[in-house]
């Protein structure tokens, strides 16, 4: 089968796409031929060879596609349409994924669609409650919001807490989306000041809640947004992963709470419980069509360095999809 | 009446005992007649004039003395021996303590014995169940072993939830203490390196949770001790507050989560709400002598510079106390 492995850390002129033989579905795994697959960030640092804990030589984590092999699980028959999260090995013609994690597609979706629900809206689900603990009618800061996860934590923030969102993004464009999925305050990085905005729209208290994607760059001004007590949850290093002279006192004299998170490194098990409580909650919203995925650009497999470099040149609203079958 | 006040932000020469008015009982708080006061971490950064929440001019947040007006209390009478925090002002001849964060103290234990109780056992259950979420036989670190917070948790810690407790201390005076109370793993942090004495301790799993008084020093050290998905709880920045270079993705990519807290900015209803909890909780341990303050010396009033060196200096184990009356 083709898929997509890295030749050496580094840019997206590394991708290639080789032959490789399809997977065994082990005890408990589907085998999955893959439709779509989703370019994820995480993908780009296991590229770069900064992730540790990559042990599947071909990239990608998020796909949809058809059960092609049950292995005798019975939730799960040939021929069903699932999307869901893989360990690896999702730039692929098939694709093996653990049962427990495989979530079947509503009718209403098309596999572009679908491969843009499982990490973004897992990890949002994880961050503002597993982790945030986000409870009704908090104000959260939600940085990048026309990002994937972004988009996603806007739409669950607001339809399942009716939370007070504010989002950052770096264009009209951008903020105008996020204001039309349910953000309530939209702040031009680029132009405002946002610790400033964050302050004035919260009386001056700060935000319960931050899902920051962005790291070193708004430290500061994260620090600064926050609510004493609030929490701080760290999901992306978009703006840098270091931050130089990391004052510790301004954490305890504010009682913060910073909670560096990913998705991908979380054991089986653990994505396994968060799949099944966010079916079980979100999905009807899905069905309802009142949460939807958004999805930015669809790109043929062949285009695979094209797809990681404008992922990388931070145009997209929404997800960026591969199409492998 | 006498008070100790700071001329201005700097070392313990500037201290100074001077006469102020005594002060006067708001609704629901009473007043004390002080006969010892404890020294405190948060007292030095407030002397240095890096505590932004310094309202009061008289230092000190720590006392035991005996209640002179109740102010309409009914819960306590004149008289009554009590022990607790004050919002500052406790340097002093008198001082002002809400009721509903007076603890009375149990027969057992002499004034300078009780002065040993409130802030560093507070602070340490407050650290490792309310914020730390210690489960039963969990393991800990805990560095500075052997200073006040530190005998409190390893007891409580010990006591309450049968832990491992793991502790660092720099001599083996201050070790052969931490063992006597009850901890499992001691660690000369001068002599040995603890990130990998913690995880030899651990099969190399690192520790659930860290105590961390520390702060900048031991910054890479403690990412190393912890567990994947470990609490690490910010307490102390006795080895600086300012980290050069902190890597985020590491925190992310070991889903670590950081607290920063101080238990004397928090809000009264907090306090007052930990009181009670602390005080159902670990009283009867306390009147059983299971539990004890851990007292190092006790200087009288006018010897309040030489006690701020003491601390200072690092040569305590527990607590330091000011005789007032």
């Amino acid at each position: 089968m083709k898929a997509v492995i890295v030749k050496k850390p580094g840019g997206p002129e590394q991708l290639e796409i080789v032959e490789m033989p399809t997977p065994k579905p082990k005890k408990g795994e589907l085998l999955i031929k893959v439709q779509t697959a989703a370019i994820n960030r995480t993908d780009i640092v296991t590229r770069e060879g900064k992730a540790g804990y990559a042990l599947n030589p071909i990239l990608g984590v998020e796909i949809a596609g058809t059960v092609v092999e049950t292995n005798g699980n019975e939730t799960f028959s040939i021929g069903d349409r699932v999307m869901g999260l893989v360990n690896g090995g999702g730039y692929a013609e098939y694709a093996v994924m653990p049962a427990d994690r495989a979530m079947k597609i509503p009718d209403s979706l098309s596999f572009e669609e679908a491969t843009g629900i499982p990490e973004v809206f897992l990890t949002a689900y994880q961050t503002l409650y597993w982790i945030g603990k986000l409870q009704e009618q908090e104000t959260v800061l939600i940085h990048a919001g026309a990002s994937g996860v972004g988009t996603a934590a806007i739409q669950l923030a607001k339809k399942l807490s009716n939370a007070k969102v504010i989002v950052t993004a770096g264009s009209k464009r951008k903020l105008d989306f996020c204001r039309e999925i349910g953000a309530d305050v939209l702040i031009n990085y680029k132009e405002q000041s946002f610790e400033e905005e964050v302050l004035k729209a919260t009386n001056g208290h700060g935000a319960d809640l931050i899902l920051d994607f962005i790291g070193a760059d708004y430290w500061e001004k994260n620090l600064a947004s926050i609510k004493k007590e609030g929490r701080w949850v760290l999901i992306g290093i978009l703006g840098g992963s270091e931050v130089e002279k990391m004052n510790l006192f301004s954490l305890m004299s504010k009682c913060v709470q910073i909670t560096g998170t990913l998705l991908t490194p979380r054991s089986d098990e653990y994505k396994a419980l968060l799949t099944k409580e966010f079916m079980e909650t979100v999905a009807p919203y899905i069905e309802r069509k009142e949460i939807m995925p958004v999805i930015d650009e669809a790109f043929p497999l062949d285009m695979v360095q094209k797809a990681h470099q404008y992922m990388e040149d931070n145009r997209n609203i929404g997800k960026i999809i591969l199409k492998i079958n």
